[in-house]
């Protein structure tokens, strides 16, 4: 008998987790330390401790439930994701991955296996970076690459502090951050893009996040009449911007996997009949390769110096975010691809466009991704959808990698 | 002894009534048909009874002072503008034009001179267009162009009918709209732009106030995940906009005339890693000749047309506003330029960019402008400002054509 998934039993706990912090919209909201994430934490460490797992939380929330291997001496395989949510979310995301681990520890509990590495699965605080930034934050920590007392101290938009809305949950602990350094992380996540669907594959083997850069730009330029200027006089804020943006999209569409994003944008004074005296937008840029990220980048710069000499404006960079891409350990990438193809599925290795706390978790042990579909794209809203078989053929993948991982197959 | 402008008189009657209205800026704000617009009428109309001019208003508010000539016959010649401002207003605009009217006749009266034809002294009513739409209201309702009742029951943001407005400032006037039919109207007026200043020209003859076409696009697209979307699966609207906004401009670049203003833009939901799913702007394009401006909308269609095939998306084009260019008389044209470089100035037939009364008086009467430098091109605005000699020097041109045309010259 092969080690198989309640698949009925993970759509339930999906479910239910789906219901807590419920909108009347059809979404639910469940914010990083807010009464509805407590609510949500709750029924997980629940679950985790139906699986007489041991639950330990560290002192900015990250939840970690142990299955010990029979060897103790061997770190254990880390399954994570996060049960956070942005504002009105779908039911997915974040959950899946954290559920479907309880769900692989279920299928051996069942099976009476006993692996000999030890599983943990994790579920990281402050994933979605809605009340407090950075996003991916719990695992950014975990990792070591943010001070525990740093994070602890970030303040919402109201001033209160990440540490006290933590404790005001119950869910500031006692476990040392970043003591569980796990043999390797592996998180099984819906895609969030359409590449899958589109292209009729079942399961993603996902081998980079890419990089991501944002910066603003701010046009400075002088208001003046739209009637009265001649065209040859005018230092246009606006039109400067423009011509920046549409010429950088000319050559981020020669880069096939660069992608860029000018998703606000704000002209002032915004008249009709006014010269836009400053013109500020944001602009997402990203690319699997660090070297055509860093060229991008360099490209957008001297685009902002030609529009200066051209339009008599100045450009004001601000770097707001910048990630290098993260590449996943190949081993890990090919395990994955083979395990799923083994099950009869087809496989695309891809780049993962968002990003996770695998690539946190990258920074401390062998990491890797699984991609399900997305039903046209669509997350960080209600309509986000994965059809229930889909789900399932994803944790079954999830099973085979971790099963095999820590020698938990079953010997019937 | 030549006629001549007092000119400490003009310069005190453009400080005085610049401090009906003062802001605590700087500027001042007499919006039509308000308290402060009421403190300027009545100065205004002290100042043309000093001079014992006969006063009429008609039932938009618009004030006529006539000074008649010895030819009853004759229709007269009219000078006017007007005294509203906008919000924050520089001290000349249209006050300028008005109050030089004045001084032309004072310049008569001080020379004991008679004119054969006699001289009115127009103030429209509203030509800002603040607070009620459409904007140059009095002198296009004077002209025939919309019609009393219209005018009067047009509402402002609050409800406020525009004739109950009128009425409680006094200025409900009973002369039938329309009655005075002018030989010729001429307006003094700043440029509003830079182009004198620039070069150096003390005078502008202008032929023309160019036509003026405004639109509303909207671009509907679809939202999606700024890192997860791969670009050929994209439908930008912001992408889209911008890209028909730079071809537009390299197409209006190759129009001398031409003037292409983008003022306003908004981005839905203008988030920094969502995918624009309606990117909305005004688009204000200008040319002295109607072929010029009729060819460019039909440009910026195609353009729009081109961008839902090529992005997938759909474009909205909504007309705020469509004026024709307004041709001004050409003899009087000749006239203005001839008599200024009489008086040893640098002359410039020129377009004027900005709207004035004048365009409404050309659809009555044969029409001109006399422009002077405007500082730095700057108006609407407390920095607004004109050179007491170059002010001095445009109402003395206005002076000439004034006296030749209603046979006034001094023949002492």
């Amino acid at each position: 008998m092969a080690l198989t998934i309640d698949a009925s039993l993970l759509h339930t706990q999906l479910a239910e987790l789906a219901r807590l912090g419920a909108d009347p919209t059809g979404g639910r909201t469940r914010v990083a330390f807010t009464p509805a994430d407590q609510a949500g934490r709750d029924q997980l460490c629940a679950w985790m401790r139906d699986l007489d797992l041991q639950v330990q939380v560290d002192a900015i929330g990250n939840i970690f439930a142990t299955m010990p291997g029979s060897d103790a001496s061997l770190a254990p395989l880390m399954i994570g994701s996060h049960i956070d949510t942005v504002i009105n979310a779908g039911a997915y995301d974040g959950c899946y991955g954290v559920l479907a681990g309880l769900a692989v520890i279920r299928a051996w509990r069942v099976a009476g296996v006993q692996p000999v590495r030890g599983l943990v699965v994790a579920a990281f605080s402050n994933e979605e970076g809605v009340r407090y930034q950075p996003d991916m934050m719990g695992s950014l920590v975990h990792a070591g690459g943010l001070d525990i007392a740093t994070a602890l101290a970030t303040p919402d938009t109201d001033g209160v502090a990440l540490g006290d809305a933590v404790a005001a949950i119950g869910y500031a602990g006692t476990l040392p951050v970043g003591s569980i350094r796990p043999a390797a992380y592996i998180e099984l996540h819906i895609e969030q893009g359409p590449i899958l669907e589109l292209e009729q594959v079942d399961i993603g083997a996902v081998t980079h996040v890419q990089g991501i850069s944002w910066q603003r730009l701010t046009v400075h330029g002088h208001a003046n009449h739209a009637g009265t200027t001649p065209m040859h006089l005018r230092h246009d804020a606006g039109m400067a911007l423009m011509q920046v943006l549409t010429a950088l999209q000319a050559v981020v569409l020669t880069h096939p996997q660069a992608r860029l994003t000018v998703g606000t944008m704000a002209f002032v004074p915004n008249a009709i009949n006014v010269i836009p005296q400053r013109a500020v937008c944001t602009v997402d840029v990203r690319d699997p390769d660090d070297a055509v990220l860093t060229a991008l980048e360099q490209h957008l710069d001297r685009l902002c110096r030609e529009v200066e000499q051209h339009h008599g404006v100045r450009v004001e960079s601000e770097r707001l975010a910048r990630f290098a891409p993260v590449p996943f350990d190949d081993a890990l990438v090919t395990e994955i691809a083979t395990v799923a193809e083994r099950r009869g599925h087809r496989v695309k290795r891809m780049v993962s466009g968002a990003g996770h706390d695998a690539q946190m978790m990258a920074r401390m042990a062998p990491s890797a991704m699984i991609f399900v579909p997305s039903r046209a794209g669509i997350s960080h809203h209600p309509d986000e959808y994965t059809a229930p078989d889909q789900l399932i053929a994803g944790a079954h993948v999830l099973l085979d990698v971790a099963s095999a991982y820590c020698h938990a197959e079953y010997e019937g």
